[in-house]
């Protein structure tokens, strides 16, 4: 067992299989501390290059820089920013272990599969947030905060004319209003970049804790004159809004929308089609030359209505980003977020002996999606294979 | 006459004949404040569209919405973003003023040539701009700060990281380190833009009294060690450097760019080739991700060693934006101010009898290119036939 020479525990991470994916589950950085915590890394050679981290980078933070093959064969855990498409999974040891965004609110078949192959795979997306263990892995924070940034400054790129107020001596120019549909992370980063940049800012969102929150950025609230009260949902996420009251927040944020120059909408709901906080009418009513960008835009719809992944301009001259996956576009300090959050949850698994895990732990029953009945040393310890099948994780394959 | 019936001038605006340029000379905003001065405007159809203009705009405003021919048969002063192209030279009345950014410091071939066919030209770069007067007149400053500011977007949009520090549970990202060449009006916007997003920024020119300049926006100053004071040019530009000094300066910067993130270069000298601010070395010398954004790029050279107009990535890894246009980019704003401008040297004029210069006037004197030798009521008053070839402007061609 090669692996062990390096630690009981090998983590290996792959080049994104997705073309359009600028981020990698690791970063030299990261190797760095994973090698504290004796877990070995392994990458493939130029996972890192669009997130712009050199092989070299990786070679000198102490990971092992090999062919795809060799990740799968040498790793007894993968991390992934996008879950593993079919070829991935065929190419994956049986008994590996896999960590990431695995879709399995909105997709349990896919995670049957990962079950049928004998994986263990562990759902970024079932964090337990409220629990203060599992803040340094909160993924969908980190990369909303950057998804964030980036929609505020897409939208200052595109707009245009100037975000902030100039007098010049041909003129004032007047700062750009921009309303930002949607406050959780995403939504208050949007808001404190787009006030950076010397907009006047108004959020919304139907959670009553979000009127504060906004407020306290220096933005302003939007006063539908509605009451959407009781509207927190679980995990601290928008809940899914009636018809009737969907139907009025709509008429009243499409009224209210007319007077703004730029729209940024982030209301995504892990595992349901995004809520439409801007309809026809709403784009309608914007004025020649205002931008939205929607966070949420994706094949299961979006914020907007009649947005669609990329660049539409409308018959009245509103240009709409539909831009689901923006945080790639910062892809450095994205990947260094998200190598993070994926190393702590893997470091979390991690005992003397090998990975193991423990469904009576709040954590590890969240994040446990496949592979709950395999034996591991941490539970189970009964069945005398299970340290055989945990070291059998750690490298036979 | 029909220009009679509108009043004594009419200014004219086509829709610019560069395919890329989203600006356009004549703003609504701007035609209702010709009308106040008396001067009727003409405008092709679809002119304003790039700038989120539209003919229904312009007509509400005032202005006389028509084909590019009757813009042509129609005005007697036309204003242009970019000098007119021969095919818009073949299309202007003899005897038509034209006004606008004409090159001529560097193409003096050009200027004979329209006064040959008996155009008289305003050239805006050649604005005397220490008069007060000028102020409002001054398209080189409009321009210049539009460049700044979405030169400081552009960086932040393109850089894989934040710009602002930002503290997550998953780590502290550092503060971006931007480095911006050249203390001019464009240079100071991107340093003000820049600081707004939280990055640190450095600013370097050549002129002493950048220094205070730059220090009073809140940013270090650049110290390379060297001495470079009588640097200040004619008219505020910065002055071309002596050889000597230039690989001095260069092996300075290129030394200190090493420690920042990005580097914006704004130093373009009018009618010169720009100077080399960031050699092949000083590229060489930055990290892996570090971008460039040189607003001086041109078909005469850039001020970044190397750089041409578009996306270069290094063999380091270092993505390179060579620009030479970014205000177009803004293209709402940066019409308007330069339609500001360009209108307020069009008034200036413009004497109730029509439009007529006096070259005894410094302003005229300089913005007056071409046609100076053409009889005007402002002069030449000894010429009989000088109030005849005035009216003639006005209108009968």
């Amino acid at each position: 067992m090669v692996q062990q020479e390096h630690g009981p525990v090998t983590y290996g991470v792959i080049k994104e299989s997705n073309q359009q994916e600028s981020r990698v589950a690791l970063t030299p950085e990261i190797v760095s501390r994973l090698k504290k915590s004796n877990i070995s890394c392994v990458i493939e050679q130029g996972a890192g290059e669009a997130s712009q981290f050199s092989d070299d980078q990786y070679d000198r933070a102490g990971a092992s820089v090999v062919s795809r093959a060799d990740v799968f064969h040498q790793a007894d855990v993968f991390g992934f920013i996008n879950r593993p498409t079919d070829e991935d999974l065929a190419a994956l040891p049986s008994h590996a272990w896999i960590v990431g965004m695995l879709g399995s609110f909105t997709n349990q078949e896919y995670v049957s599969r990962l079950d049928q192959a004998g994986l263990t795979a562990l759902a970024m997306e079932k964090l337990p947030r409220q629990l203060s263990s599992a803040q340094s892995m909160d993924e969908m924070t980190s990369q909303n905060s950057v998804m964030g940034y980036k929609a505020a400054l897409l939208a200052a790129d595109s707009y245009g004319s100037f975000f902030p107020m100039m007098t010049t001596a041909a003129g004032t120019i007047r700062p750009a209003k921009v309303l930002i549909l949607g406050a959780g992370i995403a939504g208050l980063q949007a808001i404190g970049t787009a006030k950076r940049l010397g907009a006047i800012v108004t959020g919304y969102d139907v959670r009553p804790a979000s009127r504060q929150e906004v407020e306290s950025l220096g933005a302003k609230f939007l006063d539908l004159g509605l009451d959407f009260s009781q509207g927190q949902g679980e995990g601290g996420y928008a809940r899914q809004l009636s018809k009737e009251e969907q139907s009025q927040q709509q008429a009243a944020v499409d009224a209210k929308a007319a007077g703004f120059d730029v729209v940024i909408t982030t209301a995504k709901v892990p595992g349901r089609r995004p809520p439409v906080l801007l309809t026809k009418n709403g784009v309608l009513g914007l004025h020649r030359g205002a931008v939205i960008v929607d966070c949420a835009a994706s094949d299961l719809g979006g914020n907007v209505e009649g947005s669609k992944p990329g660049r539409t301009v409308t018959d009245n001259g509103v240009t709409i980003f539909g831009v689901p996956d923006l945080a790639s576009g910062v892809a450095t300090t994205a990947s260094n977020l998200a190598a993070r959050n994926l190393a702590d949850v893997v470091s979390h698994f991690v005992t003397p002996e090998g990975l193991s895990f423990d469904l009576s732990q709040e954590l590890d029953d969240a994040l446990v999606v496949a592979g709950r009945n395999v034996p591991s040393s941490g539970q189970n310890v009964s069945d005398p294979d299970a340290s055989d099948h945990k070291e059998g994780d750690g490298g036979n394959e």
